[in-house]
């Protein structure tokens, strides 16, 4: 089952719910590109290539929503929807260049609404194909990076539920996994919306791979103790200069693994490298309701005091001299990562 | 209302039970010393100078408790108290400070069981009394650090209910709360015991000084955009090269910090430097039960996946080279901290 789907018989996008995950296993099926949107925001679907993916679909199925007559009308409400769809996240850039590949690569198409309709869905269906395949040759060329024997902390959640399919950082796990390495995983929690504990540990038990949950305060201990070899995440957007935009507490994690001499590498694909910034201090950086930091419940009992205050903070900037190397599908790319980015990109 | 008090009437030990704030604000009464040592275990009493106060009057309670008719017989049950209320956490100093102190200042008391037994509560009384003193002291000597408008950021807690009264590092933000200066708390939430956002936030309303509560994974974030002005925190256990063990997740703050030329304060009783160990490693550090990692609900979710593995360390060491300085009752020490350690320390 793919994180995000198309459903041909009734022209709706299918994604697995991952705010009841490791609960229960839902699939939500969307027939208005505005719930889509919103899907986005509210979390049902998370991880930049897999957000990608969704706007994608959601373009599609505005386009069947569109009870459009002509080319222009139909253009018109695909417009309309970009609109929509690429609000609903900041940070992870897949969403708008998910988006703006479809406008541009339907451009040309004049023949009829319906002509239109079906290049949007053929180019989603073709980017949600690609990103399958792209998880897979970042995974090989990551795979070469891990030993047998390595423990490897991780952060969020960047397998399958992150993309389309297979998984970035977590991909390139269950590629060296398959390889027969054998690999132990400290997944941290990922504070505020613990997909670390949620859905990574969830994907691990199914991948039958070895790990430990911990707190991310905690792998500074597990650095600094000589228990970690690696340290993998992924990214949801990366300046041309190699910073890289990712959950909250990913700053801090490469901080602490580059005390230590860990390498910590960063795996996307070349869609979430983002040339036109500069640098990380352009990345918008999305705040969150603060129910996601205050609405927890420890062994039964409440945490936080009644009316407390908090920030919620969704992503950080991890600054490119705490990066050993970006995977990409096209391969590893290392410092110095305002030249050497972006590697070799196959013919648009 | 002190956090750990002796009650004169029926010879019990009275503490809050922090595992409840701060839903309910419930005081307990022990009467026997193993309650003592299981509670202390079992957290209903935590924070390095809490835990000295209540070991100490630990140790009178089996003083009272003990129903030896020679001095002889009482010194022989004190010491068995002993061994067991030094085993009940392994990571704060006070713990065995407060039993050792007890022992050593009773050890000429041979007149009879009685009159050791008022020499031992004497001494445990003394060893709270004087902790409220070093503990207004240390915040006097900490406020002078704090400027007019800082935003500060806070682990754990440290404040009352981690002391006998007022608190170490939160101490010294009451006091330069109290001198009028305007500041803001940043409330690492620390994972995964979750000090911060009960106990700190719960302290900090009372105070009425102003607050957010953030996941511990935020820190980078608010230091490395210029947000924050101090990091303060406490210590478990401070070795003679000034290597700080504290809760979990300080290193990597303290790192963070660094990394953003932010000062980071560890804010200690004398009681809790430790000359008998070189540096940071030879600190015992405590793994917990892994139900404080994965007995976690999130907005009404419970969020680890069934039969997840986990771990559970409770401390990390600070190397000294991430701290600023170790404010104490005698003064600020600053680097190097090996020929500076201990501040000059009053007749013993």
């Amino acid at each position: 089952m793919r994180t995000v789907k198309w459903n041909q018989n009734n022209y709706t996008l299918e994604m697995i719910d991952q705010r009841l995950l490791p609960v229960e296993f839902k699939v939500n099926e969307y027939s208005d590109y505005r719930d889509v949107a919103q899907a986005i925001s509210d979390m049902v679907v998370r991880g930049a290539p897999a957000i990608g993916g969704a706007a994608a679909f959601g373009l599609a199925v505005a386009a069947y929503q569109s009870d459009a007559q002509t080319v222009d009308e139909l253009r018109e409400d695909l417009n309309q929807a970009v609109r929509v769809l690429e609000k609903a996240r900041p940070t992870a850039v897949n969403l708008s260049w998910a988006l703006k590949r479809i406008m541009r690569r339907t451009a040309d198409v004049a023949d009829s609404p319906d002509a239109l309709r079906e290049a949007v869905l053929e180019e989603a269906q073709k980017i949600a194909d690609e990103d399958v395949q792209i998880n897979k040759n970042m995974a090989r060329h990551g795979a070469e990076l891990i030993d047998d024997g390595d423990t490897i902390i991780h952060h969020c959640n960047t397998g399958a539920l992150a993309t389309v399919d297979w998984g970035t950082a977590l991909g390139v796990i269950r590629t060296a996994h398959e390889q027969g390495k054998d690999i132990h995983v400290l997944v941290d929690e990922t504070r505020p919306r613990l997909q670390g504990a949620r859905l990574t540990a969830w994907e691990l038990d199914r991948y039958n791979i070895s790990y430990d949950i911990i707190s991310d305060n905690m792998a500074g201990h597990f650095l600094s103790t000589g228990q970690v070899q690696k340290v993998v995440f992924g990214a949801d957007r990366v300046a041309a200069n190699g910073d890289v935009a990712n959950k909250i507490g990913t700053y801090m994690l490469a901080l602490a693994a580059k005390d230590n001499d860990v390498p910590a590498y960063s795996v996307v694909p070349t869609s979430t490298i983002d040339l036109s910034l500069a640098s990380g201090d352009q990345i918008p950086i999305e705040e969150r309701a603060v129910d996601e930091v205050l609405g927890l419940t420890l062994m039964g009992q409440k945490v936080a005091p009644e009316q407390a205050s908090a920030r919620n903070i969704a992503f950080d900037i991890t600054p490119n001299r705490l990066i050993s190397g970006i995977v990409t599908e096209n391969g590893v790319v290392y410092p110095p990562f305002d030249v050497n980015l972006p590697p070799v990109v196959p013919e648009d």
